[in-house]
């Protein structure tokens, strides 16, 4: 039996904006694990089903840090759009090492198929957003298969990789602060060689830099990022993506915002936009 | 020398909405230990004084909860108002049985001034939020002496106890969920007996119910009450507001929402009502 046929179990919900945020717990067939992830469904969706922005967040975090801390179900509501929020890796395994850095193994998916042992027997987390996460709640809650993925950090990183790789999939992309090149900096060089191995050629499917090139689909980029983020110089490389995308004419609205950081602050000072961005794409005359 | 005059140690700052969410240390005097509180200044902050809600959280929080995941922050960019947020008891310290529950001792000050062994010796957060942290932050900040206060359950029985013991202090007062009569509840007696012994008569002082009756002012309450707490029967007792103000014809607006709960998702969806509510007392015509 598919695992979308197999409803997934209701662990928490609470009113919020006249929706409901929820937690639901299944059994992933992508990863092998139970997984856990978060949905906001606004009160629309009590009448008609609703197209869904799937949120993908960044290292360490879980289900949870998006709904409770980025402010978004209140324009969300007003919109009509479900959130859905997914972890950010396998949880409950014991692989050698997976739990002694914050990004590599939990909590650190990377939203790629991993292919080296050990990892390569659950970290199956693009197989996870990208078809069987999106597939059980199009099965099992009032929602649209109308698609916008965005995500923050190594989400950010995963929102552009979903997209690029999908043309047709997702009515439109954002990204926060994403690793914009993750095959040139420590956080990508560390997980791709963990999960993809040692050959860098194998980590170009998986780096938006060099999916733009070969793009069947010229998706709009909405990119917003912090000039004051503690990670900007090191590891998020928004520079690499504005030359990738300006060398193919792939259009790419980059903001850098002086003074914001990393963090959920940032986040919430910018979602409201970013929600209209999807709504626009997904909903477009009926808004 | 005050330690008004001392300025407090700025520990951390998020750029957030324009303003900045900003976390201070400094030396209590009304508690004898190092005390922490978070502050949100709006933009309008950098050209002229703001004036300022104090919001007091509820058990097991500290300064960081409700600037994290109430999503205030938007409407008070708006709005012109500082937001600060004190934590719920003192730190640091190891008295017997501190640390042993969370509903009494450490996160679970109760806004009291407490007279017993060993309680008293640290637990006066009373004269730490009406008192000693306006005093730093209106010497400090730049915020004006125009307050109004608010807060959570345990932190909502501060507010309305702060106001009703203070006339002329705030400018408006509101609550979440608030412990209406603690003198009647486990959460109350538990703590009321610990920090101010067994004698329910000196109880009233710190009993919203109580002080209503005796009122030299009579600021309109507006309070919002989830249908669905899961502490609504046991500890929260509206109803005994209600009859409170009913008796004296003490303003109030209690608002009953079906389905909500007693968690921050309850919060974040009324934030902005209450938000509305102080704007139009501290700042009129400013609007």
């Amino acid at each position: 039996m598919s695992p979308s046929r197999t409803a997934p179990t209701l662990i928490a919900q609470y009113r919020c904006f006249d929706g409901w945020v929820r937690r639901y717990r299944h059994a992933s067939e992508s990863t092998g694990t139970d997984m856990v992830f978060g949905v906001y469904l606004p009160p629309r969706a009590e009448h008609a089903p609703v197209p869904v922005l799937y949120w993908l967040s960044g290292l360490t975090c879980t289900d949870e840090n998006f709904m409770q801390k980025a402010g978004a179900q209140r324009l969300a509501a007003r919109l009509g759009l479900a959130l859905v929020c997914p972890d950010t890796s396998p949880r409950g395994t014991h692989l050698p090492g997976e739990h002694d850095s914050y990004d590599l193994g939990s909590g650190a998916g990377f939203y790629v198929n991993a292919t080296e042992a050990p990892w390569s027997a659950h970290y199956r987390m693009y197989d996870y957003v990208v078809h069987e996460l999106p597939a059980l709640v199009e099965a099992h809650l009032p929602v649209t298969d109308r698609r916008a993925v965005s995500g923050h950090s190594m989400g950010g990183h995963g929102a552009l990789v979903c997209a690029l790789k999908n043309p047709g999939r997702y009515a439109s992309v954002s990204a926060f602060a994403p690793i914009a090149n993750p095959s040139r900096c420590p956080w990508g060089q560390k997980a791709f060689r963990a999960y993809l191995g040692d050959d860098p050629q194998r980590w170009r499917q998986w780096d938006a830099c060099a999916l733009i090139a070969q793009a069947e689909e010229r998706l709009p980029l909405l990119v917003d990022q912090g000039a004051a983020d503690e990670f900007l110089a090191e590891q998020l490389h928004p520079e690499a993506l504005e030359a990738a995308c300006a060398a193919v004419g792939h259009p790419l609205q980059l903001r850098r915002h002086p003074g914001y950081d990393h963090g959920y602050y940032f986040v919430a000072t910018f979602i409201d936009d970013h929600l209209r961005h999807h709504a626009q794409a997904l909903l477009g005359d009926y808004l």
